[in-house]
């Protein structure tokens, strides 16, 4: 199958595949709001899970239209509704606390993503108790960047596992850079699941995944497509050129190790890593965007 | 005399060593806007330039001190102020087009104001022309990073003439860090001036200046104080701990070459930087702190 | 044409084209030299110039084959060679002076090489004059990172030439990522040319040209390729898969603005740009490889 | 007590205090070896670590003189010397397993020594088994940048501790930036101690350490000066201006959160970074300086 990690791109792969819109077992439900458009695809069965090579459970795909635009106001909105989004598929009780790990190579402009977003993360653990009068109302959030296993030598899922077993957070906010099918999906959508992660699937081999199942507890993932994989690419091009039906595997030797990525990637990945950072605080905490900035610089 | 980029600073010592609050030929004006304090001073003769050791023309200091209280709307509101003094002190004709000057070291945090500042300015002088749909109602601005002399073997005065006689903008905006003399100044104020700026005075020895005088054309300086010297502070640090008096001088070979900063210099750069390159985006084109966020990440 | 920036690629679709070795009035010419394989290419003719798509003069292509095999004392071999193809390519006269330009976008990834090549060039202009015991024997080098139009609203042509008019060096070295054809060749040669460099080809729309034409002194362009064209390996991987023959132009709309680049591209940046570095400063001074290390850090 | 993070700073402190050199039950020895002077201090009693305020361990302190001097073949030579002492203290058995922990902020340039350090550090843990052929001589090292509590909201040891009790490695090695009393120091000497590390002592509050206490194996700590502290600087320099005896807790107040740093400490820690990795790297596994250019880039 053609490798994608947005969940919209699989039910688009089935759709191309057999005619129905979804498996029986999977449902979608769209909406817009504030000027983004908001797709959620509920997975229930194993069997819809198989069809469309997605988990069971819950996908939330965000349009930022508003936002891409470039419309007034549509940062603040667009941050709003993800911390809405986000906070819901958590569903944390008052005082629960959370690690959010940033994965992903902070020097590879594409798999930076991760990184990235943590700097606009408000660590508040160790504030929560040394300064109850300005802090006490905050949850206590700690932030860690994985680094990637070519220079750290660890699995991403190693890491993460040593650490959530020493903090015992209540949940895990895992940010990625995903990998899409399509260039024109690069860095225009935002994607939630409570289905975890695969690390280093957006650029790499995939990895140990970061799940309920593998971490002992809930586990968010949060990602926007930064990459194309060259060999999905080149299948997609093959067919799109009138040269006939073309998998990913048929240029995989050639392709292997190799990603495709919008030239003008650097600005796009800080607006959507601030658009990240920014919704997780606006999950987290009761806070207003004008916050964030005074806290986070 | 004690080292000081301020001229708050300058007519602090001014009123220390003689008691008067200003020399003839010098005026001062305080208000307060949205949540920040300004003050200007206008030294409208040589004696009075002489007497304060800052050359004629116009200072003003914004202190955003609801910014540094973290209120809701702070950073709009000390953005749009700053824009609107910026847009002052350059008194543009429409049409009228602008070089930004970043100067200082990226790799030195404290020297970093000037090129992170960069980061949030719209460069647009290359698409006016080439998109007049999109960008005919924008400013012509360029953007350069003019790095430091140990790194280019250029001074930053020579290199930025270079490229004025070449582009013949209408007017310069040079964003430096600057020195302080007292440590609790650092990253609280924002200093504007028409008589441009001494690149390098704020973490190292005064070079050629940027100006009117050097340029042939407007030369507004910006800048935050990030550093304190070291000769300065030991020689505060004196007079303070009831030793009598002294002079930097006095500590010169000691403290030659070093600087001083706080240790949370990094997240303070970032809010310093943002704020100025929010404000000479809303000074130089009819935009909103929002429009700027959509088009500059 | 198929786009590259190599000129070895040039020749190798010459010769797919044509089964002909080379156009008349070029030539090629190869040797081994410690560890590493040359190939030198002379177009001698307008004729060959427009059969190549490569301009009259000099193209040197160096695989630095035991640096890649990771084998003892290869990196000073290959930068001691780099320097000595460098130096007789811009045949110097004693106490010439020249300005390295790093062409590209530091915040991107694979096009980063210019100015991470920078970090590694020795800037001696200030010192020559200013310390003559120390630096007296040094050739006055300067060093400037161009940036890119987008981020400076200036050609990189533009501003090149403000500060070669204002410095007057005799000699430019225009550093650049290039584009390659075959994932192959990417981080794996190094290309030096008198013909001087198209700032951008290798990640963007070419722009004007840094040459002796444009300029009015001799430019040496000096690159790694880091990028392969997406339209040119849609082009390429489709003939490999026997679907027959296609050109670049047939994916150009679906590939436009993007690039394919290795997944490990930051490490042999790392590598690429301090080969670079010190081929430069080698070329350009009387060092060894341990001054250099010594001097740049 | 002034505070240092040096135990030759300890050792003359101690000097001036008593006009001893060393109190009972500490010893010291000074060799010099390719251009480095060597100075080992042991400390052998509790009664010598209360009255030098060092821990009871060993401590060298390496003068990389003929680097500084910028002498042929210093680097390689200080390199294999700082290797050579770092294997001596580690100790390890054949196979045995190490985790390098780089502490300290990136993003604060005198700060940022220890996550510099690790962009040399090979990390081979995951190499070792699925690579045999290749890495099978190798040592299995596992490399984790730490960040800085205000970021992440973990302490340095709570994470390392973390990671140490899930990887379970043999031996640590904390790399991290420290606080001299002198300036003369900043950059000019590699201390290795097997007594650990209190991170953040030299550019913050001490947090709670890395020893073999906490952890529970070898820990070596390896650091360079990086800063001063503004009130001991403060303290030294009112006593050099004969101004009478000073302590650091006059100034305490006006100094907090304050640290004293050279103008060109870029360029100074990327050559202490790269010292440091490279004595990592020749400790841990056989290898030259050439091969870890090869494999690190």
């Amino acid at each position: 199958m053609k490798r994608t990690d947005l969940a919209l791109e699989a039910r688009e792969l089935w759709r191309e595949k057999t005619s129905s819109a979804l498996p029986p077992g999977a449902e979608t439900e769209t909406r817009e709001e504030g000027g983004s458009t908001l797709e959620a695809l509920a997975v229930t069965s194993e069997e819809a899970a198989a069809a469309l090579g997605k988990g069971v459970g819950k996908y939330i795909t965000i349009f930022p239209e508003a936002l891409l635009r470039r419309e007034e106001g549509a940062f603040e909105k667009a941050a709003a509704l993800l911390g809405r989004e986000l906070r819901a598929l958590l569903g944390l009780a008052e005082g629960a606390s959370v690690l959010v790990a940033g994965l992903g190579n902070e020097a590879i402009t594409p798999d930076s993503l991760g990184p990235r977003t943590l700097r606009h993360v408000l660590a508040t653990r160790h504030l929560v108790a040394s300064l109850p009068e300005t802090f006490g109302a905050f949850r206590r959030v700690a932030a860690l960047a994985t680094g990637v296993l070519g220079n750290t030598g660890m699995e991403t899922a190693e890491l993460v596992k040593a650490v959530t077993e020493k903090l015992r957070p209540d949940a895990v906010i895992a940010v990625d850079a995903l990998a899409a099918r399509r260039l024109g999906r690069v860095c225009r959508t935002v994607q939630l699941t409570d289905t975890g992660i695969a690390p280093g699937s957006g650029v790499g081999n995939a990895r140990r995944e970061l799940s309920r199942e593998t971490l002992g507890m809930p586990v968010v993932g949060l990602g926007v497509p930064t990459v194309v994989d060259a060999a999905t690419l080149a299948a997609d091009l093959t067919e799109l050129s009138g040269r006939g039906e073309a998998a990913p595997e048929d240029f995989g030797e050639y392709g292997a190790g190799m990603m495709v990525t919008p030239r003008e990637i650097d600005q796009q990945i800080s607006l959507m890593a601030r658009l990240l950072g920014y919704g997780i605080d606006l999950a987290l905490h009761d806070l207003s965007c004008a916050d964030v900035t005074a806290l986070v610089g």
